[in-house]
């Protein structure tokens, strides 16, 4: 099992659920000096010696291999050459997949027969649904203010689920100290599985596209990506490295508040921060945060933040120049890319992959506009 | 462009726009004399010997390249060792997008702008997604009591949508005579899309199981299903044949009447079929349902039928046995299986796959029963 090691100050632990580094920062697995690209990549496993597990089960099997979709009708609303890798392909339909499943084969690699989560989105559905299929114990925390058929889609796993009252924000600290071990969004395990998101995109490219734009929430899945592409460069995989762009959402950002003001680290957003229709990844006090500016500066890259209007407008787009439905979230990253070009960050030689993280079906579709109601009869007069 | 037969007659009929034989039965692509199983499975597109087009763009390349998942946890339940073919993981989240993809680059290899269907789920939304993504125009006719949630689903992908009063069972019928082409449930250019779902399976299994068990609506995915076996064991790449079971609801059964009373033809339900939770395959009069009796007894299976509550506890074994949150027609093919253990046609030694042809996430999920409501302090007292 590899070391745990810490990107900021650099002191190293040995492998166990040991999660934070004395300074405060989130640990992470040093893995991968020796690697080559498989000759298949089914599933996120074909990159298995990125990974500090080996030996899945059920949909642990099946989470990765999702497409890496060229969407050339989308290039003019992007101002570049779009890929959209599609994480709604994971067996419960977000990325989340990727590191809980990773997770799930580790801790019972370990001798564990439970899993616990803080979560009231997809990373609840995905470690609920991983525990059922491997037949551990899920243990996962809600915010007692859910909405019903949020709840709902978490329920149907059948985990040990909490409501629980209060201020949900200080629970992600809580509870690791709980038993069992709880592996939240940026937890050392879950980064090991996300970095397979990238690899699997830039296998899929053939190499580094020039840009790759993420939704950044917590910073666990920026940190996979970055993590990803440093351990595919020095190991000689990567010959160069792509600008990682992160994105949050305008009412939400603090990690892109700290960019703007050149901060080192991430100042939390006081009153929790606004609503947004990217629920999935407002969080105000991301405790990952410093290391995605780190990511971001080390690449090239930025963190940026997108209003609403634009999340809508690029959500709807996705859907109508790509054929995908995805969440609000993950629109973020295509309305991001927009920015960059206006800017001329990037421009139209660019080739720039976007991270769908998820799945838009568990969201209420808006109001159609325009149904023609008929008749037969019309309906034949028509065509 | 291979020619287009008639399984029932022998009548073949040159490549093109006909859907249908004279002697009435829905025609379909004769292909593959020559066939050697692919290196790689990433999509549907690994099996182009099988398909009757080539040039897939957007999402279309993206469509199939499922997981089938072995589910231990779920042999106990069925009776037998299970693998689900999870569907879920399509662009659209069905099987539909494996015959949308082959059927609209098909389209576009004949010069065609447009695609028709006539549908009010998976079908119309895949099809409207595929259109999106390739820049084709969509027309989807839906019943005019569509709910509004579904719709909206349907809407996102910005087809041109008619609402249709009247008998909605008719349209199917007139709709063969309207422009453009319409493809629908049991279209060659979609059967022949859908052999990829059990070719795939036949691929991953490594050979045949012992049986294979689909949902059977129009009889469009079952033709596919025998379609494939068929070509695959003809051609010498597959040395036995699986058991192909189709499994309808007990709400609406007519092939399943039809097999039980040894009949060759389904007679339509005369009163359209009663209400059933697996609204998706509530089909009354299914247009390909005689060829389905001739798949079930050609390869030593059955049609049968399961009520709703056996299709509700499939359903809530598939999300807490296996992880995977499927709709309640995909739970049919696990309810059959149970019934098949029980009636001692399979047992505890056979391998079997059911094929989940869609994913939950678009229906209302239960309401949960077992939430535990506790503050941060109780919360620490308990772990």
């Amino acid at each position: 099992m590899p070391d745990l090691v810490c990107d900021a100050c650099g002191n190293t632990y040995p492998a166990g659920d040991r999660q934070h580094c004395d300074c405060g920062e989130t640990l992470w697995y040093e893995l991968a000096t020796d690697f080559a690209w498989p000759a298949e990549s089914g599933s996120l496993w074909a990159y298995g010696d990125l990974l500090p597990a080996s030996d899945p089960v059920g949909i642990e099997r099946a989470a990765g291999g999702t497409p890496l979709v060229r969407a050339p009708r989308l290039d003019d609303y992007a101002g570049c050459r779009i890929r959209v890798k599609d994480e709604s392909a994971n067996p419960t339909g977000s990325f989340k997949d990727r590191g809980t499943a990773v997770a799930t084969a580790a801790l019972r690699e370990r001798g564990a027969d439970a899993i616990g989560t803080v979560s009231h989105g997809n990373m609840a559905m995905s470690t609920a649904a991983h525990a059922a299929s491997a037949g551990m114990d899920a243990v996962v925390l809600v915010p007692d203010d859910i909405p019903e058929e949020r709840l709902g889609h978490i329920a149907r796993y059948d985990p040990e689920l909490y409501a629980v009252s209060g201020d949900y924000g200080r629970l992600y600290e809580a509870s690791f100290s709980l038993a069992p071990t709880f592996v939240n969004s940026d937890s050392p395990l879950r980064v090991a599985g996300q970095k397979t998101t990238v690899a699997e995109l830039l296998h899929q490219f053939d190499g580094a596209p020039d840009a790759v734009v993420v939704p950044v929430s917590s910073g666990g899945h920026a940190s996979g990506t970055w993590k990803a592409v440093r351990e595919l460069h020095a190991a000689g995989a990567l010959d160069s490295v792509p600008e990682l762009h992160f994105v949050q959402a305008a009412a939400c950002d603090p990690i892109a508040r700290a960019y703007r003001n050149g901060d080192d680290t991430v100042t939390p957003v006081a009153d929790g921060g606004g609503e947004t229709v990217a629920y999935s990844i407002a969080n105000a006090n991301p405790p990952s945060g410093n290391r995605v500016l780190r990511a971001a500066r080390d690449t090239g890259g930025s963190v940026l933040s997108v209003d609403d209007d634009a999340i809508r407008d690029a959500q709807r787009a996705l859907a109508t120049h790509a054929g995908l439905a995805v969440e609000a979230a993950s629109a973020t990253s295509l309305a991001a890319v927009r920015e960059l070009t206006a800017e001329g960050r990037l421009d139209a030689s660019d080739d720039v992959a976007v991270v769908a993280t998820g799945t838009g079906f568990r969201e209420r579709p808006p109001t159609p506009d325009t149904v023609h109601r008929v008749t037969q009869g019309e309906l034949r007069e028509q065509f």
